[in-house]
């Protein structure tokens, strides 16, 4: 394991390893040479410059695009916080076995390896309300697969969740982090009805009270009102950094399982971007918190990384305009006035 | 030629040819079906929709992108509005023939076809100041271009331009039949400094003033206060709409040469799409107008199609959605509580 122990994870956020800033500025001043109007490809110009600062060269690639989506199931189900039961997880499991789900089609797209890896979904975390989600072995477990899963090397890291109830988990971690109780952070989910969020909403501040005692430790809000995807996401951030591996966050369960990790090193999430902004609630605010600016804004709330994966396609396409287009003087063009 | 008078433009608007509203149902209903909650993919279900309805499938394809750019030349830019000289549009033009240009790349990415139109760059419009920019017979010849231009038979149509001086055209288009003057249009451009931004909203306000008379009359606006890659955008969307082409639009300038034609019926862009929102200032304003939503918005302000090119990227996500996923019921996946 990685990590043995809680200390261990904050030792390592107190010395995070850094980009490359040579060559993001090698790949700035190639970005001005460019047949364009200085700027003008805008955001797909700022994403060829952070790519190659984490991918440590001026010409970045995406050849080892890897896509996670960890799987997890959660004791707070029990209180009818989603609109389908728990069984749904495992099944969408063996529906990403199988090449059925929208991730499937939209990897294959954007030229990913998709790993997916359920953790334990046979036995879910505990109930929140009444006892710490997970024990600190627990925790530590998930973690580790979410760093066994990153590649070695790898250009890309995409990650995404699937777990049923995780909506609840993700809204209660932003209260508890951010502040606020279940009425500011409960969505809709999957699409659960007025009694449902109405649940949802119970179940978030009646965590917050349980909880109350532990909720200035980041990490122990993790363990103790996060679930096993989540942890296993925070996993995988932390070793994409170790490894200097550029990361794309999927919608808002993705993006609350690094906010404890945020809280613990300020430019945590420097090699991270947000694929895109989902349509549950709470999702801009987090992302706004986290300084992070959405790649896309479709208004889709499925998870399963499928946000991010579809942005992969805009990061293609920085890339191919970095190293294929001519620059001004290969193509005997004027410059400005 | 498709159309010999402004009458006939006219004409064909008071007839437009419809979607097809049984394929686009079609395509909703098998949408429901798809192992993710209702509308969890958000916009690219509306995407793979709407391709249903103007290509007349369920199951649309995109086998066959075309990617069309228009170039011309502008009287006004000797009023110095844009920060490049007009030699620039045709070393542009040579820079596509190249395969050096943005537009190349994005192209060869989306899939696309690319198609380049120079329109007389030898013979600028004249400067709408202190004349007509085009005369009936050049306006109906630049609209023939771009009608002609647009393949008999494809999935998608792609429209774009390029052309030193042109957002001051379609700032131009927007003052005159959407209200305000220079200072509230008017935006940077390529990147003009202070002074050429001036000069621009001088040229603007100068063109309002001089040609005030026609200001009621859509056609006679985007004749005299327009452009030749304008017109044949226009010309494009027509012929798009008589073959139940999609059509996907790029920039600001893209989008206001389809304003007039929009005055002329108000479901004239049913078939269209906004592939992105520029940075250009007026751009967010007129896709309000024309009640087109921008499918990305990354601070692009290139023009040469590349914002739309990157949009087909996600139209591609959409359909493989569409067409790949399994049904609940092939992946043995249990319905919502």
């Amino acid at each position: 394991m990685q990590f043995n122990t809680l200390d261990d994870i904050r030792s390592f956020c107190r010395d995070l390893p850094g980009g490359d800033d040579e060559c993001a500025e090698a790949a700035a001043r190639r970005q001005q040479n460019l047949t364009k109007p200085p700027g003008s490809l805008g955001r797909l110009e700022d994403l060829a410059i952070w790519l190659a600062r984490w991918q440590r060269r001026e010409l970045p690639r995406l050849d080892r695009v890897t896509i996670a989506v960890f799987a997890g199931n959660h004791g707070i189900a029990e209180r009818g916080v989603s609109a389908y039961p728990s069984e749904v997880t495992a099944q969408m499991v063996a529906n990403f076995a199988g090449g059925g789900a929208a991730i499937n089609q939209i990897a294959r797209l954007a030229g990913a390896e998709l790993r997916v890896e359920p953790i334990e979904l046979g036995r879910p975390t505990r109930d929140f309300t009444i006892a710490p989600a997970m024990d600190t072995a627990d925790f530590l477990m998930a973690l580790d697969t979410g760093w066994r899963t990153v590649p070695e090397a790898c250009d890309l890291l995409v990650l995404g969740e699937m777990g049923i109830a995780n909506t609840t988990v993700a809204a209660t971690l932003c209260a508890a982090l951010m502040g606020g109780r279940g009425a500011r952070w409960a969505g809709r989910g999957t699409g659960v009805d007025d009694a449902g969020l109405l649940r949802k909403r119970v179940a978030i501040d009646a965590a917050l009270k349980f909880h109350r005692s532990l909720l200035d430790d980041p990490l122990a809000v993790a363990m103790s009102l996060g679930g096993r995807e989540l942890a296993a996401i925070a996993g995988a951030v932390l070793a994409a950094r170790a490894r200097c591996i550029p990361v794309l966050l999927d919608g808002f369960v993705a993006t609350s399982a690094t906010l404890p990790l945020a809280r613990l090193a300020p430019d945590m999430l420097a090699h991270c971007r947000a694929g895109h902004v989902s349509a549950e609630l709470g999702h801009r605010e987090l992302l706004r918190e986290l300084q992070l600016v959405p790649l896309l804004d479709l208004d889709m709330r499925l998870g399963e990384a499928s946000g991010a994966a579809v942005a992969v396609l805009l990061l293609r396409a920085a890339l191919a305009c970095h190293g294929g287009m001519a620059t001004f003087a290969e193509a005997g063009i004027s410059g400005a006035n």
